[in-house]
């Protein structure tokens, strides 16, 4: 991440010398005080134009290849300068409050209200602004609102000044500029590295395993910015089958015989990965399946069904608490007994003591637990909650997309990670294109989480 | 223009219905009271995003679609409606503004401050950001400022309203953003269409008149948005000469004789028009001569010289008012003899009623004048002001620009239009890149019109 | 078209002074016998590769460089020297027969043949094929043809080498390196003020005209050439309307209302044209229409009909001959009787006076005619012959591309050029996807013609 | 390679199947004698375009589809098929050639040698030109003739018509068609994959070896056919350095220190690869590295001097016969006294002994041997021939490019497989833009080749 950060940089220093003929003004790294008077003065001339927008636009170049020649110290201490030396005046608000409570009539009062909004807005805004408008800027200011997030801790501004940008950049990310592209073996090599070092949930081993996701019954999509071409901002995979996947293996062993894309009914979405740390709390996710969705259903009149495989990262320590807290709160008598027969109340420690195994135990081993652990893995999705939320981020995420819980998958990944991610079970959320917006409304609204019958009776204690 | 936006509009609705099924919701073109409350309800629930993100963006496009329909009476009454239900609420502004003045400590106070900027901020704001994010939602928030503008008079909260979607576009016409084009006779059709329509400053009469505009010895040069491929947001002609160009005939006459652009010295800039009216204040043409300068003066290195052939708009009007005014004031003794042989005094009235004639005078008649009238446009040019802008708006334009002053030309425009926009005189700014900072610096900060020698020895009354 | 190919090899001239540093050896424009010997030393060493396949290459840059400076006499003098001085050479092929003749085993004479193959290929092939090697060298050829058939007359040799080239474009305009491609209103300016030009058929009188061809309802398919971009080959224009088109007028009125594409049941090919005189000869509507309207279904699956509106070019020239040869050879008895009430042996001169009109006669005196030249002109179409091809050349073409003959359509084209080119009727050719192979067959083996009921009915004396 | 070929087979079928609805014939995959008769029937009817041009096309298909279901005895019949039974006709020829000899006058003679030429055309001609025509046809038939090179062997009429294949191939390959593309770490990864196969010199082992060659100071080109989008020709890599490279190593360590490109003074060429053996003999380098070179230069303005580093593959195998044959004929007095102090008559039989090891014998042990080993390298490449030619290939190749030989470097490939292609010598022919031609006359018409100084003087006993 760091490399490719870096490297990126270094394209972009070189891209703003030769485009805009500005240079780093010569700082020590770690920015000393004298150097970062000289900053602030370059950043004052900036903010006010001073010589004209083509100097400010110098000098916005000038200043972002200037952080770019700081180290760690020299970057916190930038942004500190930014969230305490460019917020606004606290004088201007006072008088421009005052105006407004001594304003008598609706016309004046009309003026000292934007008077007053102009001087609650911080200064930088308008260096921000102006980093944008550089030639590979929206880059620029992802990457530096990602390095403020690891220098946030301790200094509310920091904090202020990371929500700032936030606010910024999700106007620069709205959906109607995200650009919905396919990603393919025909993709360029540098897009496909990227997706290699991005992947998050189901890390990519080797370029060979690259071709294969995106070989015969795969597609992978991606969103991106027409300001930052070839970056992806978010990317999705998605493996073609007759049924919904119910075991991660076969989605990711190439060798196996699959199905032709024109002939599958099932579109399964088995990773979904956030590519750029500078954008957290940007929604982008939400609408890529549903898009991605409509595509394939144009592309594919053969598909019917669409649903996700995705792990229950929340599921085990939430278990490992459940159980510390005392069985009879999760565990059925029936339960009980069967884990601990003669002594149901051992259960729950007993249980605790294999969910907490750091390694996956012996599918022997595990097979009696099927029942219990998939009722209570239905239970954590469906009912337990964070004020209106589903407890589980991954849940809340699809959720809230419009989807419902469609099925849950006993050892569908039976790796470490898998064991971790939701003790080796995955679920299906399900994409009822029709239903979509009713499941989000519903959600969203009334906190109602909508699942298939199967899970319903699962939390009643039936079987499927 | 209004067949075009017509057209626009219809392909815009036709696409929002395909791409999101969004339908107007059925109102009186008029937009009654019972139909304007309906849609008040849609716009609530879009700026809620009640239903979702995904509602949310159907709903503004739904809005858009409706707005579309509507005949001039219900569209000022949606500007009004936008203008005066969607600003801010007051009672929030004055809580607000109580609990900052009452904050104890600076934690509280920025909480506060917070709060205050968001209650200042008018509701609508999400909204117009939510017709941004349409397809196509570019160009309609552009057109429906160009609207907006036409029933912008007699409401202080409609030129409010202006003002906002001003503020909102200036940030999304980032120079950064903006993508500079070659247009050519190999340009679609669609796109010579409408450069044919907005040539604002000499007509394009034909189709063969704009072949002849990009042929051998002719540039044109254009600024678009990636949101809004297909529509130049503005355009600038670029006859290549050996010398500055003085006459307008030349580079309109499509038959005579023209030099290849690589054999040319000189860059002529004889036209530059705004193409969208809804992007009125937005800054689009700073760069765009010095943007095209350097792009030519990379493809060109014969090129030496960077100049405009320029209409000197308010040099009549000024006149015939400083004429009015008494001739003392803008006639020499010399000139005055010279205009009216013995009886000085009769020179003024006798020269405006020259000026004023409604067609072109003569040429006969009019060549003892010309060093009268160069004089006196010279002085125009350099010597008047509105506060510190020069009056001239083009001169203005030029000279903040970092253009300077570089020659008059006597009957360079013969025709009526050149009449009307400065007694046939034309002028040349030049734009000699080492000099535009400086010069623009000088013209922002201090008012200093750079002029070329000869210019500044008319103004002392010496021949150039 | 004079002056489009002249701007044409202007611009290769330029291409290749830029590309390959070449430049016409200064010869006199007649090529007179000294000059021509000069480019001949020229040619030889081009054929040979003297001093390498570069040096060859910019000798035929040179040489059509040359060519390019010739006049028309210059350039006869060119072509009878390809004709003549670049053919085989009797000698060498009187040589290899004889040691064909003499060969004794299966080896030798394999041998034998080949170096008598090689005898008899002309050593100007070397010299051609290099011309298509250059840069935009393809058009070169092409526009080489066009020139050399104004030529052709009166030398067989000129003839030979015309067939020559025929042979070697047909090999270079394979249907597999052609590429079909949608002309619409956003094509270059470029491409569709060539097709103004071109237009053959129904004369496109202004860009207005040309762009209503592109609106709505209405659809422009063109082949092209991978080695020539932006210069169409051929190209069909298409109305999509409920039914089969009965009557030109609608068709080119763009004021009256349209269907939407989606909407239409018929797709009415109206207008064919060639664009490349130098490829006379060389096939290349044989699947335009068949290639379109696949296209053309699947992008509108409401269309169930494809159907051309064509002119009967022979109708009446052949009408005049028939007429002359007496009326019993093409009138029935009823019609003479209709025609010359009481004088049937009139009917003849009479209807023949009527016919060599050269203006189109009033359509109240045309009306009683109307079942008379209908008749005729089915007659005409579907069994007068040249040989087993039908004696109409656009009925043959569209015959054997396996279309049948739909319907004659009465006063479909009341201009002079209509009147000139069928006597005002026009016929559809229909394209019934499923039966275009199985028309083709029948008409290119056995001569039959397919026909419409309706049609044979007329041809029966019944009316349709 | 078989698999890659596999792969693009299956590719192609699908796309005939999906354009085309054709499908192969069911013959067995061995192409028995009944099965061989029907395909013969279906390539009768092609070449007679039975059923018209769209049923030949779709013909060709049926029978390109069903050659890719052959096995490899059924592909060597149909191979063998084509080649005795689809060749002209003797018979045909025979009376032609009465024709012509019995030809009175000059226009009856034009007739026959017309008849003659016609029948000594392989019938199969048209089939292969059909071929060519058909989506993705063009690779088909260079795949073709790939297989068609490995049956060749033991039956001159293969051979036959692999030449007439060549023939073929050459007229579709020419230089005008192809397109010279820079390829980087942007490119397709399916085209960098092919990449990593087709190498050929220096084998590239990971995906990060290959984003090395494509990194800082490095650049690659191929040439395309437009007709196979994405399937490299030929490719060449560069790297560029200071001075010429005279050492393997460092241009292939992505983690050495590397000049950037426009900062360079010498392009190095240091590998070629064809990719393609079905184009064998079909002329491709040739001009690649000029071409190169030129869009290099225009790139780069700082680049001097173009040289490749090459291997000399036939030095140790004419080095080992030379000592095999005796000393005197290679090794000078000196030398081998050198070699073998005392016993000169030992020299020759010790240095083969070191020269025909199977391993890089240890440095200590060669570095005597650098004198003798330097000077023989370029007496082999400067003075051994084979007729007019340099017996070395790769020497051959630059030299008929118009390179001359400019250095020997000692070890500068000190592998395994640079011991077996030279001694671990290579050697570096300079392109000299301006001599390229010259040194290509000399090298063809008089075989002179052309040397460094310093290489003539090795030659003579002189140390460079």
């Amino acid at each position: 991440m760091v490399a490719r950060r870096l490297e990126r940089m270094v394209r972009q220093v070189r891209r703003w010398r030769s485009s805009d003929g500005s240079t780093p003004i010569p700082v020590d790294p770690t920015l000393g005080e004298a150097d970062r008077r000289r900053l602030c003065r370059l950043i004052d001339d900036c903010i006010d134009a001073k010589g004209g927008e083509l100097a400010a636009r110098r000098r916005a170049s000038a200043i972002a290849a200037t952080f770019l020649t700081l180290d760690d110290l020299g970057r916190r201490r930038f942004f500190l300068t930014l969230a305490h030396d460019y917020d606004h005046d606290d004088a201007a608000v006072d008088t421009a409050v005052d105006a407004l409570v001594r304003s008598r009539d609706p016309e004046d009062r009309r003026d000292a209200e934007r008077r007053l909004a102009h001087a609650l807005t911080p200064s930088r805004e308008r260096l921000l602004q102006r980093f944008i408008g550089l030639e590979d800027g929206l880059s620029f200011v992802v990457d530096l609102r990602e390095e403020l997030r690891s220098h946030r801790e301790g200094d509310p501004a920091l904090t202020a000044l990371d929500q700032e940008l936030r606010h910024l950049l999700t106007d620069w990310f709205h959906l109607g500029i995200l650009q919905l592209e396919s990603i393919t073996w025909d993709s360029p090599a540098a897009l496909l590295e990227k997706l290699i070092e991005y992947e998050a949930v189901h890390e990519i081993t080797s370029w060979a395993d690259m071709k294969g996701r995106l070989g015969r019954g795969r597609r992978c999509y991606g969103f991106f910015h027409p300001l930052m071409p070839g970056e992806p901002l978010i990317f999705v995979e998605v493996a073609m089958t007759t049924d919904i996947a119910a075991d991660l293996g076969p989605l990711l062993d190439h060798d196996a015989d699959r199905i032709a894309s024109q002939d599958a009914e099932t579109a399964n979405f088995y990773s979904i990965s956030n590519c750029q740390r500078g954008l957290a709390g940007v929604p982008l996710g939400d609408m890529l399946i549903k898009q991605v969705a409509e595509r394939l259903q144009a592309d594919l009149p053969n598909l019917r069904r669409f649903a996700t495989l995705s792990p229950i990262p929340g599921f085990r320590d939430w278990l490992i608490d459940a159980l510390d807290d005392g069985a009879p709160a999760v565990l059925t008598e029936a339960e009980a007994e069967l884990l601990a027969p003669g002594a149901p109340d051992q259960a729950a420690r007993s249980l605790r003591s294999v969910v907490a195994a750091a390694d996956v135990p012996p599918p022997a081993s595990l097979a009696p637990l099927e029942p219990v652990l998939t009722r209570l893995a239905a239970r954590y999705l469906v009912e337990e909650r964070r004020g209106a939320r589903a407890l589980d981020p991954v849940a809340h995420f699809h959720l809230s997309n419009g989807a419902r819980v469609e099925r849950l998958n006993w050892m569908a990944n039976p790796t470490v990670a898998g064991w971790e991610r939701g003790l080796g079970l995955m679920v299906n959320y399900r994409y009822d294109l029709p239903h979509i917006e009713g499941n989000h409304d519903a959600y969203v609204t009334t906190g109602t989480v909508e699942a298939a019958d199967d899970v319903r009776r699962l939390l009643t204690g039936g079987r499927p």
